[in-house]
């Protein structure tokens, strides 16, 4: 049964080697060379209890605990520099499960071309991992920003999240192809920065939306002190059937499901175009979903003629 | 009962306010105005079961989980900057509760004159305080560095925390004065920056002591290639009578107890007296207890006219 040292080990022995001017790691502190820019922080802990689905392996959610913090990053339009990882184990963890631990950070490291500095190990009594990411910029795309008339754009479709975490937690069925879908958005999210970085320079304001769409409009209205009319919804390609089949409300899980690590943000209507364009080269797709009103505070869907109050619902910790 | 968004309301509400040029807390990313210097970085996690002992309050576990990383700062000669806590709370913490930790925070604002800067609030099984703390420098003091001859220096008394923790758990006595002092290095653990910062520019190699003497010195002398012969032990006043009367070891008090947040270090023969100089202008006292040796990695202590090896022995998680 491995202890702290040897979780140490395995996680060093494992990560990508730090370029020079970076500290090894082994030392009490970690050192990440000047930059120009201010210095740019996230932090962000996945807890077992809440973050880790049925089905998700350890390195899975060790890559998870990153993501979580490139989300931010990406929907902030800063290019993350490094990360430390602060873990807190069971007492009882196996070495294979260290092990892939160490390979879902290698796996981040790798994918965002980030480099893990530093960390720290505990034990605990739910696996515990708290991300620290760190970046360097002039500016970031702040919640605040928005005026009325702004487009407001989403950078993805919504849905798959609550759908494959119903799914792993066999609360509701599938058919393959969305099943697939769905749980590798639970078990494999990917945020993505290049398409974060290409729209930043577009937003007027912005930020992830982990928390839930609904959240995340209402958060930017409130910075914003603005409304939003939400003409159509972003509903991922069969999420509605997928609703359907199970007894589920479609708007629900695209409105309130959470975890899908996409940017919600607001553009200038002269901007949509070349936002889109510059979304669309690194891969991704951005949706105009609404846009920005004089009522402060309001979140508004109009859609089939009908209009709505849509309520600041998403995941609340401790709720 | 408090949500993470009341949590989150309540922590920032007791929060000194940041000076120009940092992001105020609300934002999903932290700002730190740039500053010369490379980027240091240290994470440490407080978790309940293992670093908040009986009689500890939350107020004073959140001051704690600060002063973990501004022990490593001292030691390593960087004055801090900046911190955030990423905070994992039981479902039905109250109020007070929070309310306390925020006052925990702010205390550590104030004592070390850092900013409080941004954080994550979740629900976990058990209290989880993750403390991340940045500061800029040219340099920081290395653990490798020793050189045979170099002095061993220590920047305080040892055995207080560990004889501390027993009275708190009841597995000790001791007299009124002993008492206090042993359970406030416990409760109110105070780490020195100014103290750590006047004695850096004399050290060849350092770290805190948080995992005990014995693993400190052995750690300096694995990362120096160097041994140590120690020649007397910085015993606190009133540790060996407390361990006499408990029918304790107090060699084993000082060697391996842990939580003394002081500096370990070495510094060439030529500046010791400059070095104490310099620690006792800051109000702080600094004890040479041995010295660097040619043997790699053997620490052995010469005391009363015997001769023994000092194990590396400290505190392990999961161990």
């Amino acid at each position: 049964m491995p202890d702290e040292l040897d979780v140490i080990e395995s996680i060093v022995r494992r990560a990508g080697r730090v370029p020079a001017g970076y500290a090894a790691i082994g030392d009490d502190v970690a050192v990440v060379p000047r930059r120009r820019g201010n210095l740019v922080l996230k932090v962000d802990m996945l807890v077992e209890h809440t973050d880790v689905p049925p089905g998700m392996t350890y390195r899975q959610a060790a890559r998870k605990s990153v993501a979580m913090c490139v989300s931010d990053f990406a929907a902030k339009g800063v290019k993350p520099d490094s990360f430390m990882v602060s873990i807190g184990l069971r007492k009882g963890v196996t070495e294979e499960q260290v092990a892939e631990l160490a390979s879902g950070f290698r796996d981040a490291e790798r994918e965002w071309k980030v480099h893990m500095v530093g960390g720290d190990t505990n034990e605990s009594e739910e696996l515990v991992i708290d991300c620290t990411m760190v970046g360097f910029a002039e500016r970031f795309v702040a919640r605040s920003g928005a005026s009325p008339g702004d487009a407001l754009v989403v950078s993805g479709r919504f849905g798959y999240p609550p759908a494959g975490l119903k799914v792993l937690m066999k609360s509701a069925k599938a058919a393959a192809r969305f099943r697939k879908m769905a749980t590798t958005s639970v078990l494999r999210p990917s945020p993505s920065l290049r398409v974060g970085m290409a729209l930043a320079p577009y937003l007027t304001s912005g930020m992830d939306s982990s928390d839930g769409l609904a959240r995340s409009v209402h958060t930017l209205a409130r910075a914003g002190g603005v409304g939003f009319e939400l003409v159509s919804l972003p509903t991922g390609e069969g999420v509605e059937e997928f609703a359907r089949a199970n007894g589920l409300d479609p708007e629900a899980l695209v409105l309130v499901g959470g975890e899908e690590y996409l940017v919600v943000g607001t553009v200038k209507g002269r901007d949509v175009d070349a936002a889109r364009r510059a979304v669309r080269k690194e891969g991704g797709e951005l949706l105009e979903i609404g846009k920005a009103t004089p009522k402060a505070g309001r979140v508004e869907l109009s859609v089939g003629g009908s209009r709505r109050r849509v309520k600041d619902e998403g995941w609340t910790h401790l709720r």
